[in-house]
């Protein structure tokens, strides 16, 4: 259905607007993606948003496209003003348009281990652009997705899925406690891998096998002792400063190079 | 000297304040550091704040000790209320210490290129999280430093100094135009290496040469077609998805690796 919104308290801008929050995103179980260009990621994933928010005036040819989509998929697509979709967003420059799409069952169910030689896990790990930028690397190195265990960011924030650029749309995603994950992990084939300096090997040249799971811990605590020494094999960078630790995202996505030429040259 | 402030429009609050604006830290060449834990990592390499601002009432031995360092040094400690910290960080769970430093030289004559095998180098890099990032990979390859190229974020920014996690107060740091670093870097020894797409070689296995800078380009854009051209060496790195790029730091992260393997294992 197409509608026209022009007033701050009308309740679709308020609920549109609490989807910011995370606690309002799980209540209602959907979340907002802002820009065009995001909006295209996830209709070239066949994901078609229930809603569809735009400045009034605004023409271009995808964004035709979109709202064709969502209109014969039953959504509603809706016309305000720039300011209420400052508004909505909380950005004084707001994206054009934005999406309400429903979140999706992330069960390590739904993961199938075999379709790809690497998986990233990580743990705690509290920075939603950390996140979405480890969604963006598990899409480059072909991962087969993201697994957060215990207390992450919510990958549907707009800043996870901003950080992204698009790959929570295309890679696999799973969120689990340890205690699940630990035993779904040893249901199957599957060599857990952390980044430690315990106890560790040179990652460069470790007998890295598919699928390879590379766990990545807090970013100011790293891993619990107890979830490395589950791992099958842990693998130490060259530090050749003062600290001891890279930023998650980058120890991740070095530790999944090194892995996609051992696994997957 | 030791003052106590209570009262919110204090022009030295509203000088603190202030310097969360990138126009106002350039003008008055000064910039913020916020937190105990960073404080320390600037005593480590000898910088002293000149102004150390506290919570009223917190004792800590480390606290004692920089306190002591800014004293003799001839700097101010103010003691204020928690309230007034909030105002100055503007985060209402601030740090309970913050201190000001004088910012520091950043032009290229101040690189000693023969001082480290790896150099990172970024152009028009917007995300301060994304700068400081690189600061901390800087210290952790031994890298000598990162070069800023054009209009990038400031590296004094409280986002880039927490992201380098210390790193701006180890490794290098340079600002310069374009037609200010090819100049330079050509004045003397040096490989100039570009992530690229175009007329590029694998990442893995190619001729890198100490010293050797890493240029990576704009978070959106990329590099200029121009830039690549006047490198020495273009490498790519495999993009098993559907997007063609990795994250800035990310990118910048995974190449030093591979470098610091080549030309410093």
């Amino acid at each position: 259905m197409r509608k026209h919104i022009t007033g701050f308290s009308n309740p679709t801008v308020k609920y549109l607007r609490s989807l910011r929050d995370k606690k309002h995103r799980k209540r209602s179980g959907q979340f907002l993606v802002e820009g065009l260009r995001l909006l295209e990621d996830a209709r070239a994933s066949s994901r078609v948003p229930q809603t569809l928010v735009m400045a009034e005036g605004r023409a271009h040819p995808l964004l035709e496209r979109l709202e064709a989509d969502v209109m014969a998929a039953g959504g509603d697509v809706i016309e305000t003003t720039a300011d209420i979709l400052s508004k909505i967003t909380g950005k004084e420059n707001a994206q054009a348009v934005a999406g309400v799409f429903d979140e999706w069952d992330t069960g390590l169910a739904r993961l199938d281990r075999s379709a790809a030689p690497i998986w990233l896990v990580a743990q705690a790990l509290r920075d939603p652009g950390n996140l979405g930028t480890m969604l963006r690397t598990c899409d480059a190195v072909g991962a087969g997705g993201l697994i957060l265990i215990d207390d992450c960011a919510d990958p549907f924030s707009a800043e996870a899925v901003r950080a992204s650029m698009g790959a929570l749309f295309t890679v696999g995603l799973a969120q689990a406690r340890w205690d699940e994950f630990l035993p779904w992990l040893r249901g199957g084939e599957g060599q857990l891998v952390a980044a430690s300096l315990r106890d560790a090997v040179p990652y460069r040249g470790a007998a890295y096998q598919a699928p390879c799971f590379i766990l990545v811990g807090n970013e100011s605590q790293g891993l619990p002792e107890g979830y490395e020494a589950a791992c099958d094999l842990r693998v130490t960078m060259p530090m050749k400063g003062r600290a001891d630790s890279l930023n998650a995202a980058v120890a991740g996505a070095v530790l999944a190079y090194e892995v996609l030429a051992a696994v997957a040259p």
